[in-house]
């Protein structure tokens, strides 16, 4: 039998991510005991009718008192005060991972937050996000070969990384180190530009005059262009401002696209827009690269 | 049994288009023989190897002669020397539809070829593109369920609208009729500019120095948001300057939203970025309407 790597597991924000971290660690005998944190009162009660968790608690503080890993898997914007709040009782000797969708800002929370035990602190990043909420989205196996983003602080000890690795491992995660920095820069071009993109653009129908008569006929095309901009909008708010610069630089790099785009139709520049459109085209037809 | 709607059915460009229209409308006994058309020696052995077709022949003008429907199923671009080598030997009485992605061109097309038949000329767009193309992606029931835009001219004959509307409900089509200018507005803005949009972020990434690490950590957003940018350079380039009037005014209507996006990013404004956020994300999470 594996040894049990985890005696208990903490997991703040029991929904899609969380939920499906301790469902994986505790199948495959990796965690003796997991223990739900959260402020709905309902959630924690299907969390624990679902056996997502073995224990629930809304009472943050008391609950990392005896933990050894702690996953707080809520959206960025609660971090501050959640880390505010379990600071002065979590044991010494445990690890601290986020799931966030950004990662300065973490990396910056955890600086103010637990600057002594930094070396116990490791950002991280599963790229595992759906339209789902809640601890009935959790679910077994969620991270079979999905890309699992660590981006330890210098100070992050060779060690932690090296545990929640293996856990990561034991989810069928696919790993990737970047420094926060590299992470935060790649994650607004292939995900927040995207956003803020589809968001502009379902505005930009609804403005129209005809807009009933545009998403009456609306097929496929906008149906898969358009899914993002389903978005949860305060979610969104918050990764858009704490990735602010990146985004900005990059909506700037967009516009300067549009803007040649834009002049080759009103030069009706045909070869122009072909070779835009094919150098895209082909990119596009070649993605996902191999692994 | 089923009266024979058609006698002869003439389909020019044996695709996804025009096959799956020929298949429901022989399956359901509307039509007695479809000739195929093509400049494609093997598209052609492998519509008449796949039934797509009864007979295949390279030559428009001759094939046309005695049909009694004739689908023009062809990229745009292509139709202007169709209908000059087809109006000749077109005989009276024959009904000449298209399936062009958009309208205003295809009915000036109509007016300078077969000006003298314009009561028997019917501009149509079935909403049922794919990535798909040639005779093999030909299917039955492709058009179930799928909208089919009618752009009668004025001087089409009532009774041709009605004669196509039939076909088309017979392979399930849901019909919408629209004149040309609403057709290519609205099409600008539900098609051809997310396809544009597309194009320019794939150049936008692909433009990074870390282009590399972003296609790699690019996940399901990203697949969703860029699936049109693999659409075929040159049909897009034909549709972008077909419809270039449409889409410049979209195009810089979507300007404007993304300029307001980056104000309210630039200022920090929470509540104005959430608001704008939500206006999005309650609209895509309403569509598609009901019918």
């Amino acid at each position: 039998m594996r040894e049990v790597a985890v005696a208990k597991l903490v997991v703040i924000g029991v929904g899609l991510i969380g939920g499906s971290f301790a469902l994986d660690l505790r199948r495959a005998g990796a965690v003796r005991e997991v223990v739900g944190v959260g402020r709905s009162a309902d959630n924690l009660a299907r969390a624990l009718q679902l056996r997502v968790v073995d224990a629930a608690s809304q009472d943050a503080a008391a609950a990392v008192a005896d933990a050894d890993l702690v996953l707080l898997a809520t959206p960025v914007g609660q971090m501050d005060a959640l880390l505010g709040g379990i600071a002065a009782s979590l044991p010494r000797h445990a690890i601290v991972m986020d799931a966030g969708s950004t990662k300065r800002d973490v990396a910056a929370l955890f600086r103010r937050h637990l600057a002594d035990s930094l070396d116990r602190c490791i950002p991280a990043h599963p790229i595992a996000g759906s339209d789902l909420s809640g601890a009935a989205a959790a679910r077994y196996s969620l991270y079979e070969g999905r890309k699992v983003v660590l981006c330890p602080l210098p100070e992050t000890a060779p060690a932690v990384v090296e545990r929640v690795s293996a856990l990561w491992r034991i989810c069928g995660a696919d790993l990737v180190c970047l420094d926060a920095e590299q992470h935060d820069a790649v994650f607004a071009a292939v995900s927040h530009l995207p956003h803020l993109l589809a968001f502009g653009y379902m505005n930009t129908i609804l403005a129209r005059p005809d807009a009933d008569t545009c998403l009456a006929l609306a097929a496929s095309g906008f149906r898969d262009f358009t899914r993002i901009a389903g978005g949860h909008p305060e979610m969104w708010r918050d990764i858009a401002l704490a990735n602010r610069d990146s985004l900005l630089r990059d909506l700037g790099a967009f516009r300067q696209q549009l803007d040649l785009l834009i002049g080759q139709l009103e030069a009706k520049d045909s070869d122009a827009l072909a070779a835009a459109f094919a150098t895209a085209s082909q990119a596009r037809q070649a993605w996902p690269p191999a692994r």
